[in-house]
C-alpha cells in the first residue's frame, strides 16, 4: 500500500460570461445553451478548488507551501478572472466559457507551476447546484 | 405582548452587472466603485430572502400561501433578472446596480403584492461575504 | 442607549409530518397544502435556533449557562421530536404541523424555562429555502 | 495520461422513511436500527449529487446536456420521491430504505439514461452529517 | 414609514482562547466553563458580521464605502486577532474571552470609525452552532 | 464491474495548535510556517470526514454500524482532541500539527477498528478554505 495525501485550497472570483459560439448559427446557440445564451450575458460567484497531492515533508509535515500556492493561484487565476467578463479573456477566443472549459484552462495554468507536490485536480463550483472537475489520470 | 411570526423563503438568480453612473466622470467611477467598475462587467449568484409577517390562519396554521408567494417572486423577480445583465433592466436606467438599490427594487415589486400577511423585509446576498437588507419601519 | 446582547444556539432533529386538518374536507386540504398533504407524509431535517438575550454576568461574561440551555432544549425539544412523526405528538392534535405552529410550540416549551436571560426568538429551518421565526414583542 | 472531466448537479427531495425489515423480529430491528426504527417513521431533506463524466463536445464545450439531465432526474427521481414516504415505494418492498440502498436505486434508474457521457457516481446526503455514495468501478 | 437599509460584511480570523477568570477559584472556573476551561486552551474559526445602516448615497447608491470598511475591520480586528491567543490580548486582561465579550470588544473598536452610515450590530459566529450578537438600541 | 458503496460521517472538534518544530531554528520556523508559527498558538473548528467502504449487508442494507462508528470516533478522536491544544498530545511530540499529519494520526487510530467495512479515507477541514485528505491506495 502507498499513502496518498491530498491538500485542497479554495479560491473565489466573480465574473460575467455568456455561452455562445460563432461556430453555430444563433438559433442553434439558443437551443443548445438556453438562457445561458441570453445576449447581454449573466454571471456567477465562482469557487475554485485546487488539490495538490504528494508526500509531506519529513521535517515540516507539509505537502506543499500553501503561501506560495496562494500567490500562484491569486496571480494566475483570481486576478485574471475576478470582476471580469470571461468571454473577453484570450483563452476563450475559440472556446465556449463552459465550466468544463474553464476548469481545463485553470488546470493548464497551474499544472506545471505548483510549488511542491503534484496537481491532482481542479474543481470549479459555478452555482450552488453546478460543479465541474478536471483531472488527469495518473500515469501507469 | 404581541406575537410576531415571520416566514422567510429563499430564491436565486444569476446575473451580470457593472457599478457605474453617467452622473460621474470615468475616473471618479473608477475610484468610487473600484474593480466593480471594470468595463465589461462581472456577475454574481444572487440569493433573495423574502420575509412575510402576520398572524397564522386559525385553521391552516399558515401565515401566507407559499405556493402563491413562489409564483409571485418567480414571475416578478426571478424570471426578470435570472441570466440577465442588470444594467439593461429599465429599473436601473437612473440607478446604479448596487445591492442596496437592487434590494429596494425587489421590495417595491413585492410590497403590495404579497398573497397574505405583510412584507417584512427583503434580504439579498450578492457574494459569500456581502449581504443587503431593506425594510420599512412598522407604522407607529 | 442600552446594550443588547443575543446568544443563539442551533439544535437539530429529523422528523416526519403531513399538513392536514380534519376541519377541512379532503379536497380543500389537497388544494391548500398541495404535495405537503400527500397521504403517507414526508419529512425534514429541522434546525432550531434558540436565541436568548440579557446582560452578560459581570464575572463570567456569559448571558446564559449554555450547558444548561443544551440540557433544556435537548430534553424538551430534541428528544421529543427527533426521529418521530410530528402528527402523532399531543401538541398537534388540534394544530396543523406547519412551521409556524411548530415554532410556536417550541417557544411555549422554552419561554419560562431558560436558565438565565430572556428567550428572544425561536427560529426553525424546515428546508434549505424555508425558515420560520417566532417572537413576542418586548413589553413596553 | 487521459483527461477526465466530471460534471456534478445537485437535486433535492423531502421524504419520510423508517428503517425496518420484516426479515428480522421486532426487537432485532430495534437493536440494529435504533431510533431509525421508531414506529411512525421520521424524515429527511435529501440531496442527490449526480456526476457524469465524458469528453466535452468539441464545439459546445459541454460533457452533457444539463437541461436534459435535469428533466431525467426530475422525472425519474425527484417527482417519484419528493414529499413521499419511501417505504411505500415499490423499490423498497424487499429493501430497507437505508441511504446505501436508496443511492443504489437512484443509480439503477439513471445509469442507462444519461443524455451524454457516462454516469460516474451518485451521492446522497441524508443529514448534515451522513453521506452515501454509489459507483461502479470502471471496466478494465 | 421610514426606510431602513442594512449592509453586512463577513470577516474571519482563527484564534485560540480559554474561558477562565482569576476572580474565581479553579474548581468554580471548571464548573462554570466546563471543557472551555481546559488548561492549555483550544480555538475556533471565528466569523465576524459587521452591519452598517444608513441612507444610500443618492448618486452612488451605496450606504457605505465597502473598501474603506474592509480596511477598517482588517486593520483593527482581523490583523489583531488572527492567528493569536485571545487571552493574551490587552482587552481581555480583566475580561473572560467569551463570545459575548468578544462581540462587545469588536463593537467598541468599530462604533465610532465606520466610514459612512451607522454601526447597527456586530455578529460573531464561534462554532457552527454558537452565534453572538451585540447592538445598541437606537436612540429614541 | 464491481459496485463500490461509500458511507461518510462527519465529526467535529475545536482545538488550539501551533506550527513549530524544534528541528529548525526559530527564524526558519517563522519563515516556513508564517503566522501559523505565532508564539501563543491559535485554533480552529475542525471537521473530520470518516469514509467507510464495503458491501451493504444483504438483510439490513447497511455497510457499517453507524452507532458503533460514532462510539469509535467519539472515543478515539473527538474526546481526545476536542477543546485541547494539539501540540500537547503525545502523537505530536515529534510531529508538527499540520493538517497532513493530523489526518494521518486520525487514520492510524481508526484503520483497524472500523466496526464493518474498510476505512477508505479520512478528510479533515481545518478552515473554510483548507481541506486535507488521507487514504491508502487499495492493494493491487
Amino acid at each position: 500500500m502507498k499513502e496518498i495525501i491530498r491538500v485542497t485550497r479554495q479560491y473565489r472570483f466573480c465574473a460575467a460570461h455568456r455561452l455562445h459560439t460563432d461556430a453555430l448559427p444563433d438559433d442553434v446557440n439558443r437551443k443548445v445553451f438556453g438562457k445561458c445564451n441570453n445576449p447581454n450575458g449573466h454571471g456567477h460567484n465562482y469557487t475554485v478548488f485546487v488539490t495538490v497531492t504528494g508526500e509531506p515533508d519529513a521535517v515540516t509535515g507539509e505537502v506543499t507551501d500553501i503561501e506560495a500556492l496562494d500567490r500562484l493561484v491569486t496571480g494566475k487565476i483570481v486576478e485574471r478572472f475576478d470582476h471580469r467578463h470571461l468571454n473577453h479573456d484570450p483563452a476563450f477566443r475559440q472556446l465556449v466559457t463552459t465550466g468544463e472549459n474553464l476548469a481545463r484552462v485553470i488546470w493548464d495554468e497551474l499544472v506545471n507551476a505548483v510549488p511542491a507536490g503534484r496537481l491532482d485536480k481542479v474543481g470549479l463550483r459555478e452555482t450552488r447546484d453546478n460543479y465541474f472537475e478536471y483531472r488527469d489520470t495518473p500515469p501507469s
